[in-house]
């Protein structure tokens, strides 16, 4: 399993516009093979700040299977116009995960 | 619930020393009330970056409940040496979560 991680940064006052594209493109990245899951969440210290995890069950899943199908093109046509600056995106793999007790 | 992000930058050579470290700690904070789980994550692109997420019930739990309790200097004991440099750490809430369909 591989965590793609990017931070947003969403251009002033168009975080609810943001979050309205953000949730039709959900229906695009959940659809893609190899997704496993996927979390937006807004900064509450900066507010047009937003981190975006995906994970993926390889990195080829993201790298290729993803930025390389048609579908990436519709992604990038609803969402990327919205950031400022444009995100640097990393791969992250686990290494501690814990819940609590029950 | 809100998500505690911190992206750590550890000192070059010292991942392996930090990780031990890192599972120590772990179980101090999932020790403190309010906590709920938590994550780390290493970075492909640059090893030794690493990506903190801990959920938490509220702000507070983290902001008072863990920083201003006597487990945090512990915490800072074990892990805050490894850091260059010391890391900003941010609060999030949740505004999309999805899961792939079984």
């Amino acid at each position: 399993m591989v965590l793609e991680v990017a931070m947003l940064m969403v251009k002033n006052e168009l975080e609810q516009a943001f979050e309205t594209s953000f949730r039709q493109a959900s229906l695009l990245i959940a659809s893609m093979p190899g997704y496993e899951s996927h979390e937006l969440h807004q900064c509450l210290e900066v507010p047009r700040k937003y981190l975006l995890l995906v994970k993926w069950n390889t990195l080829e899943d993201h790298t290729i299977g993803f930025r390389q199908s048609s579908i990436y093109q519709t992604w990038k046509q609803l969402l990327h116009h919205f950031y400022d600056p444009f995100p640097v995106v990393e791969h992250f793999i686990e290494v501690v995960s814990c819940k609590r007790q029950e």
